[in-house]
């Protein structure tokens, strides 16, 4: 499975996977894809450091990547406590009410909410390319809007390339002009935010937008009859992030969680703002119908849901409550029905994507059959 | 591009197309497709038959099939006079006063709606089918649940094949159970009645629900390297509608619409309940804003809806009211940006699919490049 951006690369499959867990990317990479970590949860820069510093010692010299937010609408000039000082209290009684109608406990004393706005902010994730530009990656991954020129210029020099998500030609075609190197067309179907437009018509969108940029497809994919379809639709490699969730290598915080993916089906998806306040494609849980429900408050703008809900999330995670606990995560959760090694997975992958190869040729009377 | 299910049909190509214009069906069969014409629209029974002739003269003995709509939720038992007694007055003031603030006008004396719940009663599909037996119909394909077992008994003695539309594996599987030969898998993204997942997703579970019966990809296909895409996720053809719409041969009501239809792109659409009171994709305009306004009364389950707005709809129609003037289709309208003839759109589709397997061969290392 090789395109010209997997030869420019030098990985032996056009898979790319983004993930939070260093030993998936890593193992993503051993197997002869391309594991991309992602950095938001590292509000430490000697944390992310002491991850890199082991992706280099677990990825036999074999090219990975990493991720970064830094969202297109900043908070930049003001405070932690400023933006929390705008939540309306109504808001904060329902998490309250929502909380308390499943008996959620507190946080152990002591124990702080995992996820701080912080991961969120332009100067966080501009430490985190400090630390990440002394570490041998190859690309530079942004989730939200194309990075600044100037991250950009200071990648490109350190001959690191550079990717953006979208989710519309229009987004595709901003990221083209701000110089990045590689588009990941991110349909509807996909985890996390995503937009309206599903990867079937995306994908040959966005390539037609920004060629001869290489674009990944993204959004719907996990088994490899999936990438036949993505390459087909023109991508030159696909970008999976839900499929690894549900690997051996994953480090989710709680098996409740792993057991609800692997029991979960292609419908039972939402794309809420419950999450963050944008729309991201998560599990449904009782929580994100909490939200969505038109007799509540409904969520609040990017970032202060994300604010708004942080410790909630965490409590949640923590005492494992099952009805609220959820993830973002793609449609393509109906197909992660057991757990299986990174290198199982790849294998798969590979396996399947020939034999769709050999069914393609058939059909268009290419070969015998 | 041939299957299993295109030597079958006797077919060249794997390309499906429903439409409720007869010179886009028979132009499709003759381009060596398999035109399907929608009968939804033919209340009268004389009408069909005429429209049936015409097929079999312009169709050269090759193969084409008819669509009905038979509903799983039955309004038997009950007049058209007491269907309509049950819309709130809340509902009707709102239409009342949506098109007055448009200034749609009234229709001309003794020019009628065009749409009539009668053509979603089950029993004006039976006339239609007393009719359809009566011609070498060679498929037979409901929009809306299986049909009954009778029917489905009454085409395979005429040695029709039945096809039914499903938005997810568990319809599929019910269609299955139901002694359906083949289904269509109608992605998020295609135009009309859809579900909520996309066809990256639901093609491959529906093949792996209902195998080894043939599975059609519907939603987001308009070009030759979706089709690949959409047989690589093992359909054995795909069911194309909304392309046909801007084609030489398709009579619109409304040049109007067939501009608006031209201008758009694929963020264009919206997946509403203004239309039938089900979920359905259409253009989005400021028709169906209104219906989904959350300060408006919002729409009605079917078939009250589209009981409710039928007149109101002719009236937009008849006088190309441009900012309510809609129509149902998939986010593949992005791709419809000019008017070619069935032909030329079979050509340009079969032309592209072939180089998107040269390049997906390219990329498995199976041919030079």
């Amino acid at each position: 499975m090789k395109t010209e951006l997997s030869r420019t690369l030098g990985i032996e499959h056009a898979i790319f996977g983004f993930t939070p867990f260093p030993a998936v990317a890593a193992a993503l990479t051993r197997a002869g894809g391309f594991g991309v970590l992602g950095a938001v949860r590292y509000t430490a820069p000697d944390d992310l450091a002491r991850d890199l510093d082991w992706m280099q010692e677990h990825t036999d010299g074999l090219p990975y990547g990493l991720d970064v937010v830094m969202p297109a609408k900043k908070v930049e000039g003001l405070t932690e406590a400023e933006v929390e000082a705008m939540i309306p209290e109504e808001h904060r009684a329902f998490v309250r009410a929502t909380l308390a109608k499943h008996g959620v406990p507190e946080l152990p004393d002591g124990e702080a909410s995992g996820w701080r706005i912080t991961g969120w902010m332009e100067q966080v994730a501009r430490n985190q390319l400090d630390v990440a530009f002394d570490y041998p990656i190859k690309l530079l991954a942004n989730a939200l809007g194309s990075p600044p020129a100037d991250v950009v210029a200071r990648a490109h020099d350190h001959g690191v390339l550079v990717a953006a998500l979208a989710g519309s030609a229009r987004h595709a075609r901003h990221h083209a002009d701000a110089g990045i190197d590689i588009v990941v067309a991110q349909g509807y179907e996909a985890g996390g935010h995503t937009g309206e437009i599903a990867s079937m018509v995306l994908t040959p969108e966005v390539v037609d937008a920004v060629s001869p940029l290489p674009v990944l497809a993204a959004g719907g994919i996990g088994s490899g009859e999936q990438i036949a379809a993505g390459l087909a639709l023109g991508a030159q490699g696909v970008w999976l992030g839900s499929l690894w969730l549900t690997t051996i290598e994953a480090e989710l915080h709680s098996r409740a969680l792993t057991a609800k993916l692997l029991a979960a089906g292609s419908g039972d998806t939402v794309r809420s703002r419950a999450l963050t306040g944008k729309p991201a494609r998560q599990l449904r849980t009782e929580w994100t119908d909490a939200w969505d429900d038109p007799a509540g408050p409904g969520p609040l703008p990017m970032p202060l849901q994300g604010l708004l809900v942080a410790e909630a999330v965490s409590r949640i995670q923590r005492h494992e409550v099952e009805p609220l606990l959820g993830t973002p995560v793609g449609q393509i959760v109906g197909r992660m029905n057991s757990e299986r090694s990174v290198q199982q997975v790849v294998d798969e992958l590979t396996r399947g994507f020939e034999k769709a190869v050999d069914r393609i040729n058939r059909i268009a009377g290419r070969s015998e059959g």
